[in-house]
């Protein structure tokens, strides 16, 4: 089969076996994959990865051995897989997994190839009410969407989402059903624009230092979500939340963050990291039609173009870029 | 009245005219007064105090013109005076008025003199059974005791206080209510001693970097306290929480804290700054028996003393220095 292989800040096209099917996997088609910052990050090396990426997909089950009825069906997939037998899988929480593989990310490969394996747990089932393009969406919804398991959002909290790319866009749209006065905070017109056009209201900065510029115009927040995917977006955060209330944290920065823990303390904020949520629940938001994601799309490149799609995403501001395989 | 005046690092003895009373306030003259780490860091200029400090004390009502019942009452009082009119003072909680004073700290004077004045609100009554110098810890059981207020702490949660500081002894002690099996991990016999004798489990470390042979010897925690009074403290907590636990951040370092954001959010670990705590709820465990304070005490000096016993406070591993007026 094709796949892309990441090894020192390259990525080439090469030939690899079709993977072997583990016990209690399924072999998956790949249809289409999305362009991933963190795919970035792999590929800059800040977490020395070298295989095939990529995490983001829809496909359709090629092979089922312990499940011959998915075959032929489209599905997209949870991306980490549990060891099945730690307290936190027995738990019922894969998630957090010492010793879990993550699609792609740690000890697996993934969709950025014609085939892939995951454990048939990790799979659900895509109707055919949605495109390619909608279920490919479903990994970065359902994070955006974690923030509504982890804080319970009502519609009497003060919120800001704070930054405007793929996955800000997204939790505002998607925190919205829980709170209709939410605000997402940003530097790009284009990119709030996707998010307004959905009812959110907006408001635009010019840097990350405008967060007295932000409580000046609307007091400060019940709950700010920073995804501004830059090590200072806390401290700007911080700057915006009332005492006692909560910065969820979204931003995966490989250099440390500089945080003034006196004001956390003092004002007794709580910070909560967030990461991957529940596709379920994402599959549902994007098969009722409440979150719009085909705006977000920045371009759909044909799996032989794969580095040119590549290099798309890696452009500054760029929305979602797609692979078609 | 004698009072001590703190300015550019110096402390000073002084005369100073008895404060006259605000409308609603009490003058209250000080039997105790506490030292606190806050007053060596105002001492040591890094708030721009200049003033009388001192916010931990006992004393006896002199002078309440609007509730004169309490003249000759021995009272504690809370140390945060809201302006009573904001959204936040409204709705019960003074704390985080933006407006407040804080005795001893900011806009106020504080106790470290022979007369105070304080809020007929911020005073609680102490019971005979209550020494003095048990009653002057009431602020700082209380600081201890606020955790259980922002965390729900059962008793099936592995839960470890990170430092064994006069604070971090109070908390394990006071939490063991909360939490049986609750483990104080510090660097001095001496100090982890203390808790020892009231039932709590110590561990002893070396230093800040011995996370690895914490989580070695007892697995990682549910719930992380930490007080260690360091910047770096944060990080060993962070080594010490399971993935979707929660570390309560006490200390206020005046220098910001170098955070790995990366495992937070990976992890989905909660950070929850905590300060001031309920002295109802304080003085119920002093009166109860339930805290013993006194084997924290280091020394008991006179007023006249109050430079000495200020330096014998600031001489590192110190604990609690007490002055008698």
């Amino acid at each position: 089969m094709k796949a892309v292989y990441f090894k020192d800040q390259s990525v080439s096209l090469v030939e690899r076996p079709v993977p072997r099917i583990p016990e209690g996997e399924a072999l998956i088609r790949v249809a289409m994959a999305g362009i991933c910052n963190t795919d970035i990050e792999l590929f800059r090396g800040y977490y020395g990865f070298e295989g095939i990426a990529g995490h983001e997909f829809v496909g359709v089950v090629e092979k089922a051995p312990a499940k011959p009825e998915l075959e032929g069906k489209r599905v997209v997939g949870e991306i980490n897989c549990g060891c099945g037998k730690c307290p936190r899988c027995l738990s019922g929480d894969p998630r957090h997994c010492p010793n879990r593989t993550t699609l792609g990310i740690k000890g697996r490969d993934g969709v950025f190839a014609e085939y892939t394996t995951l454990p048939l747990e990790n799979l659900l089932l895509v109707g055919d009410t949605l495109k390619d393009e909608q279920a490919v969406f479903t990994e970065l919804l359902a994070a955006a969407l974690e923030v509504s398991r982890q804080v319970h959002i009502t519609n009497n909290m003060k919120t800001a989402v704070l930054g405007d790319g793929k996955l800000g866009i997204l939790c505002s749209v998607g925190l919205r059903h829980f709170n209709s006065q939410i605000l997402l905070i940003g530097k790009h017109e284009e990119k709030l624009s996707i998010a307004r056009n959905q009812g959110v209201r907006t408001f635009q900065v010019e840097s990350s230092k405008d967060a007295k510029k932000v409580v000046e115009e609307f007091g400060q927040f019940d709950l700010v979500v920073e995804i501004t995917g830059r090590p200072d977006g806390i401290g700007m955060a911080l700057e915006m939340v009332r005492p006692e209330g909560t910065v969820v944290a979204k931003t995966t920065s490989h250099k440390p963050s500089e945080i003034d823990l006196a004001k956390v303390v003092v004002d007794e904020i709580s910070i909560v990291g967030s990461r991957c949520g529940d596709f379920a629940l994402a599959i549902s938001f994007l098969e009722n039609g409440w979150v719009d994601v085909l705006p977000m799309i920045e371009e759909i490149y044909s799996f032989s173009e794969f580095e040119k799609a590549f290099f798309r995403a890696m452009q500054p501001g760029a929305k979602k870029v797609l692979v078609r395989f």
